[in-house]
């Protein structure tokens, strides 16, 4: 018995979402992948994932495992999974890891990027990559707010509306903003999210843009715990996972990156 | 009567090219917009574009003209045109010009990026917008090429296969080459093109990255004048109608980022 780890990359446009569903709710990236690896390997594959992104999100880096006593040679997996993989969902490493090893209890955090197009007209080329936000946004505003989530807190203002998390306490290790002609991509890196919370941090700091809310707010708005205190979630179409940390090391190299943006 | 001037970006992977075509093939950028600009016009519009894209080819900056004698304020035709337009099309920009300017006899060059994708494994996040190359490409055989190209020449080896062009003598006045991360931008600026002819320019690139033909060989390529000397045309997603100049500064500013890059 192998115990095998992907790097899967999709765009979630099309799909259902990470998390395998019913056939009839479309195709996901856990199920998908399941199928193509049980042919290549002539055996029942289970997954695990280490983050389940939402319908419509997409993955630059998305890491599973899988167990397997199937005889393909580790390197062959990208390669032999394309031909039973739809085009938008690609695997992009697969190597060997200890037995023990699991995706969820192996990680040191994991870095988001939402991206927002900010002018009064559509880019018809980056919409199913960004959410567009007609109105100016002030993004120095949106960069001090950014600063002022960072840190370990109580996310419980920014969960999911309608759920209830086991821990809302987390810790994001830097938010940075870079902006381009228009394209505000928001970097978010954090020890673990909150179902919906990235989409939640982007749709806050749009408010703030907007001057809807300010960052003085901030801490108050933690405090609250209350998720009916902020917006809408943003869009899931702007939302990429982007890495995935197995080391500290580069855990602390993408902060440093994000810091000095 | 008005004489307007618009600036149209679009997605071309859905649409039937430029040119306005029989219902049954499709949309087409220059039905879509008279279709549109008839309704917000309170007339039948008819529009004159600078370059006709083909079926899948994108655009950031078209440039297309009509007359009217519809009151519409100018600076309200990208805002009004939305609603009557397909999601992949958006006018960026509109203004009056003189009744005598026609887009086709005003304009000093066009840029085109061809983009390519080098890894052997797929990028699901930009399979609209590249070429998938598979093989390793030595980019700085390509660069070579790229100069080699550069000048006035009789483009008829380049030209579309099957095709008569009026004039075979272009001036291409700098090919340049980005690579970041496996992506692979062929920025193509001169005063004129034949039909496929920056798609067969990719193309001759990519045999030459390669290894199928050499730098040496351009020269002797030319000469020929024959399209059966060269591979096939580059597939259409990859390439983007970048800018069309309609000053000489404008034109010497892309080069001179061209050149340095």
């Amino acid at each position: 018995m192998r115990n095998i780890r992907l790097i899967v990359a999709y765009d979630g446009t099309d799909l259902a979402g990470y998390q395998k569903q019913p056939a009839d709710k479309g195709i996901t990236v856990q199920g998908a992948l399941e199928k193509a690896l049980s042919i290549i390997c002539a055996e029942p594959i289970q997954i695990y994932g280490a983050s389940r992104t939402d319908a419509g999100v997409h993955a630059r880096f998305q890491v599973c495992a899988f167990q397997t006593s199937g005889s393909i040679p580790v390197e062959n997996i990208p390669r032999a999974t394309i031909a039973h993989l739809p085009k938008d969902i690609v695997v992009t490493e697969a190597i060997e890891i200890p037995l023990d090893w699991k995706p969820r209890h192996n990680i040191f955090g994991k870095e988001y990027i939402y991206s927002i197009y900010n002018r009064e007209i559509a880019d018809p080329m980056g919409q199913r990559y960004h959410w567009h936000v007609k109105k100016s946004l002030d993004v120095e505003a949106m960069r001090q707010a950014g600063k002022a989530l960072e840190g370990t807190h109580d996310f419980s203002t920014l969960k999911g509306a309608n759920t209830t998390p086991v821990d809302p306490v987390k810790t994001i290790y830097a938010i940075g903003i870079k902006e381009n002609a228009g394209r505000i991509d928001i970097s978010v890196v954090g020890d673990g999210f909150l179902y919906h919370m990235v989409r939640n941090i982007a749709g806050l700091l749009v408010d703030i843009g907007l001057g809807r809310k300010s960052v003085a707010q901030i801490p108050e708005l933690l405090v609250a715990k209350d998720r009916k205190r902020i917006g809408k979630t943003a869009p899931a179409q702007g939302l990429v996972l982007e890495e995935i940390f197995f080391t500290t090391d580069r855990l602390h190299a993408v902060i440093e990156r994000i810091k000095e943006e």
